[in-house]
């Protein structure tokens, strides 16, 4: 009870300061921010030793806690691993500033002018798992738009991020930033986890980063808004007027150029009418590797294919496996991404542009896709630079969640002695 | 028990009908809905008599209730009234359409087309008190931007928000559009505003429109966002460099214009070198029939001033009051409007515009304005038609809240074939 109350009173006190610091951060300007992010990209070259010290004690504990080989891999930093992430803060200063842009601008006929202005979000609240990389990428991108960060990382990853934690401070310190503008949570503690969920009127935004489990909690507890994405069921649809060579090069790059992220497609619908590209399709993926769970016709098709059960269609594999049945035409296979989809990315594969706007128009996921990979899920391959995440919610970030989804808004309203009549 | 279970299975079902209606008018052509708009404003106009005869019940009702006039004035209606509703639905079609504008579009070295495209932000909870033309504004409004909306009206204005609802539905009908885009919650139980706040996953906004306490409780209560603001404690600045007529001008307006909205003016801050601008505004101020509050030296300028306590710097008035109070020039007030505004609106008066931009840059409002009176924080006069009120918050809409902020987005990607490196 005693500690449960120090965590809340931690917390608390965190916030205040986040806030504080998110004040003076609003108004820094671009080159002190840049700065920063550049003075700690090269303590973390500077430091390499120590943090690989710090990860030492982490992967110590981790081995003695037993984690999978799988984990121990996401905890473990080399040298490589560290340069490459003191390189993503370089990339991070070279993006451009979002905080100022002017994002609309008209004049009324009384004259006034009005401008709607991006500011900065406020403070973030930045929840994940074992990757220490996150500390210095999800803590950079805040700062660089101009917003306070309450990072929380995983409890096996607590020295590995506590040393990269170290190196943003110093970066802030001698751009003459506050040092409350990235604070990190030194406590394995899970309530603290709790805490922040609840701090409305502190936290503007929580980001989740991590696995399903992860960002369940999150969604379900938080108070405070969440940008994030439980998870990916993304679609490619095969039309009838499909170019099959097209509809080859996009299914197996959707499903298996990397089959462990969001954007990895889990379900294959193809038309009806379609019956050839598909045996040429499925025939694709089941020779790169790939398991094929599918429909009746679709088993008909070729005998590698599995069947597919009820919950195949609802099921985020992230692994070499795909789930695969025949629709009628395009409105079929609105219907069954409408059901099925978790509202990630769907991709329509035609060479029919209305077939292909029918289906852009009417499918109610944050990115559709016509003739590309839903691979292409990324705010890197958007052109939007580094991003914090995939966000599937409709409220102010959807799909990927970058520096200009990490900004709010003001109206600067410039008159010359105008009163309302 | 029972009744509370039969309250949340009610409101259950009406969010499951309002996301199927929901979907289907995210498709709506902008002439169907208009169509609907039109129509229903027409059926307004129609059934007037049958209006009133609801309107009287509710009289009767808040009558044996106790009600106080001005509650009694909120909810009367008669034949302008509901003239001037039906017009107000009329001018809702008339504004453009917001789903399907593309807000950005670019293309990336590899060809793709990125397009980001308004949709509809999904199901708007409208949670409000006695007024009965918000049944119409708000669900006008939520239709116009493609939105399902559940509208939860105050108890004392049941018979007469459901007269009115049924124009709405008649309007929806004649379009061929689903009766349950615009669900009204036909019961006095106070039970279903708290399975609204909840009902996350189902209802993606609320929007809460009445008095203070209705808003802080569904701030506090509620588990979906919020667009709204709890108080409007607008301050107006004059600077040392002010022209004396614009100040006086604007700070009888800011003030007086009606001082019941929240855009009105509740402190006025002087620069310590403007005195002689200060002995002028304050006498007008006080002259137009306004009490005035302020600090020693306020009070040393006109002995009708009073002295202000501490509260009066946090107070919203909604009244004919005005706190007063010198400040340090511009940094001391946007310190003075750091402490004590409720971030929704804030003029500066000055002729220096270097001064100007300061104060625009560094004051943390949703609306920040120079030269020009606080009274112009509104929708219609921001040129955006109607608004559906004026949020405070940072996320997704800040200011006043029209058709674009009722909109969400998604990403179209337009190819050719590419595929993922």
């Amino acid at each position: 009870m005693a500690e449960e109350q120090s965590i809340a009173q931690m917390m608390q006190d965190m916030g205040k300061r986040a806030k504080v610091a998110a004040a003076e951060l609003a108004l820094a300007s671009t080159d002190a921010k840049n700065k920063a992010l550049l003075e700690a990209a090269g303590a973390l070259k500077k430091n390499v030793r120590t943090i690989l010290e710090a990860n030492e004690k982490d992967l110590d504990y981790g081995r003695e806690k037993g984690l999978s080989d799988a984990m121990m891999d996401r905890l473990a930093l080399d040298r490589s691993r560290i340069i490459a992430i003191a390189k993503g803060l370089e990339a991070i200063a070279e993006l451009p500033d979002p905080v100022g842009d002017t994002i609309a601008e008209w004049d009324r006929p009384n004259g006034l002018n009005i401008a709607r202005v991006r500011v900065p979000l406020g403070v973030i609240g930045v929840i994940y798992e074992s990757r220490p990389n996150v500390t210095a990428d999800a803590g950079a991108l805040c700062l660089k738009a101009g917003n306070a960060v309450i990072l929380r990382g995983g409890s096996d990853s607590l020295h590995s991020s506590s040393a990269i934690h170290a190196c943003l401070l110093e970066g802030l310190r001698t751009a003459g930033l506050p040092e409350d503008a990235i604070q990190l949570v030194a406590t394995r503690d899970r309530a603290a986890v709790g805490e922040m969920l609840t701090m409305t009127g502190m936290i503007d935004i929580i980001v989740p980063r991590g696995g399903r489990s992860l960002v369940e909690r999150v969604q379900s507890e938080s108070r405070v808004p969440v940008f994030a994405h439980l998870e990916g069921i993304c679609h490619v649809y095969i039309d009838g007027a499909a170019d099959p060579q097209k509809a080859l090069d996009i299914a197996v790059n959707a499903k298996m150029r990397r089959t462990g992220i969001c954007g990895a497609a889990e379900t294959l619908l193809v038309d009806e009418s379609a019956e050839a590209i598909a045996i040429f399709v499925i025939g694709a993926l089941l020779d790169a590797g790939c398991e094929v769970r599918g429909d009746d016709a679709m088993m008909a098709l070729d005998d590698r294919v599995k069947p597919a059960s009820d919950d195949d269609w609802k099921t985020e594999y992230l692994d070499a496996v795909i789930s695969a049945r025949f629709v009628s035409g395009v409105e079929g296979a609105i219907s069954h991404v409408a059901e099925n989809s978790s509202g990630h990315t769907e991709s329509i594969i035609t060479e029919d542009t209305e077939t292909a706007e029918t289906f852009l128009r009417k499918v109610d996921s944050a990115i559709v896709m016509h003739n590309a990979s839903t691979q292409f899920a990324d705010g890197g391959e958007f052109g939007m630079g580094a991003e914090i995440g995939i966000a599937t919610g409709r409220i102010h970030a959807r799909g990927p969640v970058g520096l200009e989804q990490l900004t709010s808004f003001k109206y600067q309203v410039r008159g010359t002695g105008q009163t309302r009549p």
